[in-house]
């Protein structure tokens, strides 16, 4: 397998060992949950995780202003409430925790588990669920993808602005469901624990719409012109994007080398443009990936002097980058 | 062709347009020539470039704290002595500039012709050649990979500081001995100005010792568990650096998913701790690539309070994160 791996069922220990070495201002504790190491001592902590994979999501992201813990599954596998009530125990300083999951069946159902075990041990605990990929068009159904990073970053702006659980739970809310992201890619992620291809794809062809896990998305084409790829993209998000000020996340799928996510940013610019869009931020790089995949994601939010002074607040996050 | 472009005669325009988008602190003047808007008033302006393809090297590099120009060639090709006078012209600011040339043939004769014209226009100018590269066995032609980014770094740092463009020139001459770097590839990269593959390599296979530019090195082997693939690179490494205290780069080459480079750096840092190594700072991202190609390389730099204060000091690239 072309991995730089020793053993497929040491990827997720042997990844997390690697994060903590070189990133010193986190640890993990119960095997799979990384936790800051100064443990904040007032205000809401975040919680986030699902199934790894997704590099720098979401451990990464374990940061002053960002999250405070990340559960981390196995490769592209929901964590266990057990491992989720971990991080919510060890994070909780009594101002209640938020968990913030990716709109995944066993992501929800796990992270739902973990919050009632939680308020049996009277800890406060509120959930908000991320569903911003609108290739899928139930929208009850939508997957989270790289626009969960954003929330990511604005729930733990208002976290550490002192606001109350309810408070960011409600702002969060409002914030939700604008946000709209799309994905496409060129190839597939090679998956280490089954050393299987996450889907079969010729030469020739790319996958519009597709998941962070290689799902299925909303055709398989001829590839094309970077253009024109752009254009199909911006046309699905602009289906529900009516602002005219846009925040605006190119994200690499993990393959991606800069030099193309500089590329698409171009023709992004160009195309937002011409339909008199203003972008306020751009957010270019690998935030939320599909293991080895190649391919980019698109993510739409409005903009508004508090979603953008919460972006650009510095994080002590190494892969929040803006 | 798998890639995410509009047309091969396009490729450095559009990224340079991409990336100058996303990063309001530079912009690109004659062309191909990337400098900071806000030009520094005082102190000695280092300039570095070379072919393009190792992005974030060398455009993403100018920053605050690093470098104040980055020339930039055509995908794995020399940037021509007229842009590379345009850059020195245009960041002088009376207090001279310091060139760092990459040891590549077309790129150190280019940069050389480009000293000679400035200094025909009574421009100071001083020429450091990284050549890190130790896969090659004569130091005259080692090639300047990865730990080119340290020599930006200090540069500037150094530069910030007040120092004179003889005393930079002289500091980092004795340094640039001390870095030394070795790569590997599991996949070579496609080249999108040709549509080729830099090499040919079985899907079984992996090449030690890689340049840069898909350079053949040491040696063509079977894919081995990564602590194997460590233990070669770590053994090339250590025939020549003998502290015991050490600053490591763990560089991916642009497709390999940090997943893998967090997997690479325990492995580095477990066999470092066999040898008694002690490592004083962890650099793990995507810092010099090679377009597409999966693989890493290693850097390693003696560690001293000065090099460590040197590259822990904040700069405003994006893509210098530790």
């Amino acid at each position: 397998m072309k991995k730089l791996i020793k053993d497929k069922t040491q990827f997720l220990s042997d990844m997390l060992d690697g994060l903590t070495i070189s990133n010193k201002q986190i640890e993990v504790i119960s095997d799979t949950v990384v936790v800051r190491k100064n443990k904040k001592e007032k205000g809401v902590a975040i919680v986030s995780g699902g199934g790894s994979g997704h590099e720098p999501a979401h451990a990464g992201y374990v940061a002053e202003g960002m999250l405070d813990a990340a559960v981390c599954g196995e490769v592209f596998t929901s964590p266990t409430p057990d491992k989720i009530l971990s991080a919510i125990k060890a994070v909780d300083n009594g101002d209640g925790v938020l968990l913030v999951v990716k709109n995944y069946a066993g992501d929800v159902m796990n992270f739902e588990m973990a919050q009632e075990m939680a308020e049996m041990e009277d800890i406060q605990v509120e959930t908000v669920v991320v569903k911003d990929d609108v290739a899928v068009s139930d929208e009850t159904q939508r997957r989270g993808v790289a626009g969960t990073v954003f929330v990511h970053k604005v729930a733990g702006y208002l976290a550490d602005k002192g606001e109350s659980l309810a408070t960011i739970k409600e702002k969060l809310e409002q914030l939700l469901p604008t946000i709209k992201s799309i994905g496409m890619a060129l190839t597939p992620p090679l998956v280490p624990t089954t050393g299987q291809y996450g889907f079969d794809i010729d030469d020739e062809s790319m996958e519009i719409g597709i998941g962070i896990h290689g799902e299925k998305g909303l055709a398989r084409k001829k590839i094309e012109s970077v253009d024109l790829i752009v254009e199909r993209l911006i046309a699905e998000l602009l289906k529900e994007v009516k602002a005219k000020q846009l925040i605006v996340m190119v994200n690499g799928m993990g393959a991606t080398p800069l030099s193309e996510l500089n590329i698409v940013t171009k023709y992004v610019s160009q195309q937002l443009d011409d339909k008199q869009k203003d972008v306020k931020l751009w957010l270019v790089g690998d935030y939320m990936t599909s293991l080895d995949m190649e391919g980019v994601s698109l993510t739409f939010v409005p903009y508004s002097e508090a979603v953008y002074e919460a972006l650009t607040t510095s994080t002590s996050s190494p892969y929040f980058n803006i």
